[in-house]
């Protein structure tokens, strides 16, 4: 998907809500337990419920590999209904936090992106800067693939490296400027975490037009209104990832209805906030 | 496996030659190709001919997950099969430098560690530095398990980041001090390149005990006489990895004796540099 179908896909549905599916079979609903893939199909229904909802959807892969070959059969399962059910109408993101040597990214590049290798293909996937440019480009020559580069993320941790100094330019900073060489706004966006919502605006004049991927809105404390404030710009440049306050709103029968409500409640906040904040015609 | 079952298996084989399973499809024998998993049936031949010879195998996950749930499949039996024929006589390592929030790095061990979950079960993971202590917590909590932290890549996007100065501290020698806290030498290794052995010197006055994994010797232009002058120590302190130079020595019908060769040569010359450079019985 290019930035344009993004941008087009965010102004239709008055939405920048990515939806994380980090599907834990110990929080799904007990009914769907005796299904041959409860994973896949708790996130078949929440897929059908938010589907008008949802900007993007971003499986972490942790959750899907912890259960080995059959976690990887739902993960292909979830992104293959999408592909095929919905083509064109959400953006996908792969959270795996890749990165290595280039030979070794080139693989990595074929599991995210190229169907017929491995049966997935998403449009994006996040990737660690640790290892520099040459562990990151093998992603990029994929057309209308992008990386989702990890600048300032939501956890504690981050603070053990990532605001490190150097020559007056913290490590998170050296991140997004180097970057600038690997890719463009077109295929390049940032991991930035909501927890951190006030340093948008110091991010916003390194990167005033790549999209932000930013997590850590509701249960890890992070508020969509400083992060709107701080971080949208004329096409948006954002997706919030929200995902245990959406996917686990309810156990019960209701989960997919219970998830589709809070989705929406996120939906409507963000189409007034792309209103009071946009200059263009979102 | 824990440090001193380590030891013990590296001064019986006099060897810390480690054989990454970086397997691509595209470079294995042809009469391989027929076969119903060839990837495994290449892999269980190269571990046959050089269990003897070789201190540790490193599957990189890339080159599996490249063939999505085959890929694993292949993965998986590669490792059980490890597991079963050869139980404790060699250290497992998945290269697969993963690192995430604390709650997904959680499910990530799962996927490493622990083999009723996910099917495999691997001596140690590498993961990546940049997310900072809880990315990394969660991998630690497994008993006798590994965490071998990304320092210094022997790529040459290793030079974007990890030689950024902080109050005059390179980012890899932080990562090196920092992450003291998080671990000891008995469950946390390091990677450092072997395209920067001069920096050997350095990285053992931080850490003088830990074990390193060095990649880049041979295909990548690393030197071994150099590697274990500045990284031998009393306990060897070493895992030095070969990957293409030993699994492609031969795309013929000999290929596993071929490998065993190149396996024997290195195996012969760290006998010897073990015997040169060591104060202990190894």
């Amino acid at each position: 998907m290019n930035r344009q179908d993004l941008i087009s896909l965010i102004r239709r549905k008055k939405s920048f809500l990515c939806i994380g599916l980090d599907t834990d079979i110990s929080k799904i609903p007990v009914h769907l337990k005796d299904l041959e893939d409860p994973i896949f199909e708790f996130n078949k229904a929440i897929i059908d419920a938010t589907i008008d909802l949802a900007a993007a959807y971003k499986p972490n892969f942790a959750f899907y590999e912890c259960y080995g070959i059959k976690g990887w059969q739902s993960l292909t399962k979830t992104i293959t209904y999408i592909n095929n059910t919905y083509p064109a109408q959400v953006f996908t993101i792969a959270d795996a936090k890749r990165g290595d040597i280039g030979n070794t990214s080139q693989q990595y590049a074929r599991a995210m992106f190229d169907k017929a290798s491995s049966g997935l293909e998403f449009d994006a996937v996040t990737v660690a800067p640790y290892m520099g440019e040459d562990s990151v480009k093998p992603f990029l020559s994929y057309p209308e693939k992008w990386i989702i580069v990890l600048a300032l993320t939501s956890n504690k941790g981050a603070e053990d490296f990532q605001f490190l100094t150097s020559q007056d330019t913290r490590l998170f900073e050296q991140v997004l400027i180097r970057s600038q060489k690997w890719g463009s706004s077109e295929n390049m966006m940032y991991v930035v975490g909501a927890t951190k919502a006030e340093m948008l605006a110091d991010i916003r004049e390194i990167v005033p037009d790549h999209f932000l991927l930013v997590p850590g809105v509701g249960a890890q404390g992070g508020s969509l209104q400083e992060v709107a404030k701080h971080g949208l710009t004329k096409d948006c440049g954002l997706l919030v990832n929200s995902s245990r306050n959406i996917i686990y709103a309810s156990n019960g029968a209701d989960f997919a209805e219970k998830a589709r409500e809070e989705a929406g409640k996120m939906q409507k906040e963000m189409s007034e906030l792309l209103i009071r904040h946009q200059t263009s015609d979102i």
